[in-house]
């Protein structure tokens, strides 16, 4: 293959981890190698002549940036806002299907908002730890910049995420629509351990209430067990201060944990003995059994995944190569695996993994695909570091009551038809 | 340390990869563990009653969001205009006294623009390949959608970085101004190698010329080598659509070279036998040496740390604990160390690394420091995977002519007066 390029040197000696090793990639994109260009124009087609925007200065240098306004429809999805009465209460989706890599902008990490967004005066906010304490600390966002701090990239998915797909019908809309409440984001801030150490727990605690400085004042129980094994006070998301609707000046971070527990515009964690059974894990957040009992702080989110692209409301242009790519992710730790079926389920492929593949974030997989035009369905299935495997609908189905919303990680089935079209379907 | 915790388990068989281990934690912060609150406020001072925010319902959910009103100060640096005759050529720089993590927000990304930041319709932009090629060919955005992708999160720092530090006297002025023109992004695109064998490179070529579709048509020539071994066409940065200042719709990014090489707005690759010896690369872009030659076509960053907080422009309120923080990185690959000497390289200890180390990315090193409130100097110094090691001011000088300005990777020193204030000092 290097006859083409005397000065490049042979390439199987070189490690793959330093970059793509363009054997091992022409062989992975089965298909693609020896195919002819698969979109491509030859040059007698392309376009011609000097753009206008060379012939004229750019625009000047500025202190921040904004997309292009070509790209105004990349924006969150509001998909719930229960009309005039709390316009702040509801959600709004990651835009999952026009992203790529893992990182989510900032601007499009997904809201759920149980009164809104609050408009907090930095200066003004302070994070109390009381309760089973020896000494009750008030700690300003001064007081907060003194500690030593960690960088978490993980996601962090609502556990109503997907929920669509509980109705007794597959509802047709994107993969943002039905996925969406799943953002990535690298989170910096303080080991809440270090915090509660500070403040001196009192034996025979176990468990914090966190509340947020919001409306709803959104409250939640967390075992101290999380809080020492891997929980920050985060105040920095992707480089800079958290967004107001991720909580500035300061959210919870409980890695892996169901989004409603990492509690924004956070305001006070009290050190308790056992859970507060607060308005917030009673009403909602738990997960109704066939029996009729009830699971409670069940906050894992467990092992998932799905297809990005090509996926629902997509339509593909004909037969031919394409890259079928999409996220998986763990709340237990890191990604082991992620198999892709083009046949429904019959069959299953590997994919590869987009590295580094990190605990309790999402990592994006890819794989190659000859489709052949004709009616077929598009499946990925995750398996994760412990060896748990992403469960199909009827098995999921199984476990709970028809009433159950929550925590649903099953297959995702796209159905490809003969038409390119692309549609939700359960199998 | 758990008689205070009966529920926690004993830590010391935990992985430190699952979270931060509690006791290794403390040890680690040297002069942390034992001490009183650093700076929290006993809650009999604390401040009291529900503030307003949480008495009104807060703000509705968006398509989009921004940071908050309250970090206003959060902007790029514009240092260079060139006053009213071209306010596109210039640079202007990152916030980096006022970011955490390692990850830079894409409205924050340094900017280096010859002429201004082209306003670029995509659907009329493409991307050509031609020169010494069997089949010209015309890339369009939705053409290179089909092709498969991969990501790359690297640092892109313009070879003037730090060049105000080449002067005489020290500048005087925080990290940001000095450092700034460094920024890390998780880049998405599709190998460079990939779309040069659907054009099939012929015989004898050894080198590309790549050129931007902003006025100053800036362009750059780029060996084949690097071309296969890690180059892609970004398409996206940090999750979205590249942004304007960044290249958008597409840019060439070359990990771990020089920021000018990485060519925004890319809108031709020209297959060539040896460099193209643009006006970007004698005119600019080369290193002059002591006995009156220059070198051409350095297009390594070498191996850089910083310290950025605390840094130039800071001051520390008193004696007392702090935590040292800054970024290291390496065009060759992985950080491999990073030692801070807080008595004017005197003595040194090592840093914690912020895992995941990336190769060709930046890696947030942290040190806890006890200072006494005695004058000193803080440095910082990285070592890479292949063993180059930051020089001192001196070493570097001594390899080029004194009008050098570019590659300035020599380790930076901050003093710290006796009244807290820091300032920027060459030892």
């Amino acid at each position: 293959m290097n006859e083409n390029h005397p000065s490049v040197p042979a390439r199987d000696d070189e490690s793959t981890a330093r970059g793509i090793s363009r054997r091992h990639f022409l062989k992975r994109s089965t298909g693609l190698a020896g195919a002819a260009a698969v979109a491509a124009v030859p040059v007698a087609q392309a376009a011609d002549g000097v753009p206008a925007w060379m012939q004229t200065p750019g625009k000047p240098l500025s202190t921040g940036g904004a997309p292009s306004r070509f790209e105004a429809k990349t924006g969150r999805i509001v998909t719930a806002g229960y009309g005039a009465i709390a316009p702040g209460t509801g959600s709004s989706r990651t835009p999952l299907h026009l992203l790529e890599g893992t990182i989510t902008p900032s601007a499009f990490h997904f809201e759920r908002h149980h009164n809104g967004v609050p408009d907090i005066d930095p200066a003004q906010h302070q994070l109390l730890i009381h309760g089973l304490v020896q000494r009750p600390l008030a700690f300003s966002l001064e007081a907060l910049a003194r500690y030593p701090m960690v960088s978490r990239t993980c996601f962090v998915e609502c556990s109503g995420n997907s929920s669509g797909n509980t109705q007794p019908k597959p509802p047709q809309a994107n993969v943002a629509v039905i996925h969406g409440l799943l953002s990535v984001s690298e989170w910096t801030g303080v080991p809440l351990g270090l915090l509660l150490d500070e403040a001196g727990v009192t034996p025979g605690a176990d468990w914090l209430l966190a509340e947020g400085a919001d409306a709803a004042a959104m409250s939640r129980s967390v075992p101290l067990t999380k809080a020492y094994e891997d929980a920050i006070v985060a105040l920095y998301q992707n480089g800079e201060r958290i967004r107001p609707e991720q909580g500035y000046p300061m959210r919870l971070l409980l890695p892996g944990w169901e989004g409603n527990m990492n509690v924004k515009w956070l305001r006070r964690l009290k050190v308790t003995q056992g859970p507060t059974h607060t308005k917030d894990e009673t009403s909602k957040y738990s997960d109704p059994l066939p029996d009729g009992r009830a699971e409670q702080f069940t906050f894992l989110q467990e092992v998932k995944s799905v297809i990005t692209r090509p996926a629902g409301a997509d339509r593909l242009p004909g037969a031919g190569w394409y890259e079928i790519t999409g996220l998986a992710w763990s709340g237990r730790g890191r990604i082991r695996r992620v198999e892709v079926s083009t046949d429904g389920g019959a069959t299953w492929r590997e994919a590869t993994l987009q590295g580094p593949v990190l605990a309790k974030s999402a990592t994006r997989f890819r794989l190659g695909w000859q489709w052949d035009g004709q009616r077929t369905v598009l499946q990925s299935r995750a398996t994760d570091e412990h060896g748990y495997v992403q469960p199909t609908r009827a098995v999921w189905q199984a476990r709970y009551a028809p009433t159950m919303r929550y925590h649903n990680n099953t297959i995702q089935s796209w159905e490809v038809a003969a038409n390119g079209s692309i549609s939700n379907v359960y199998l």
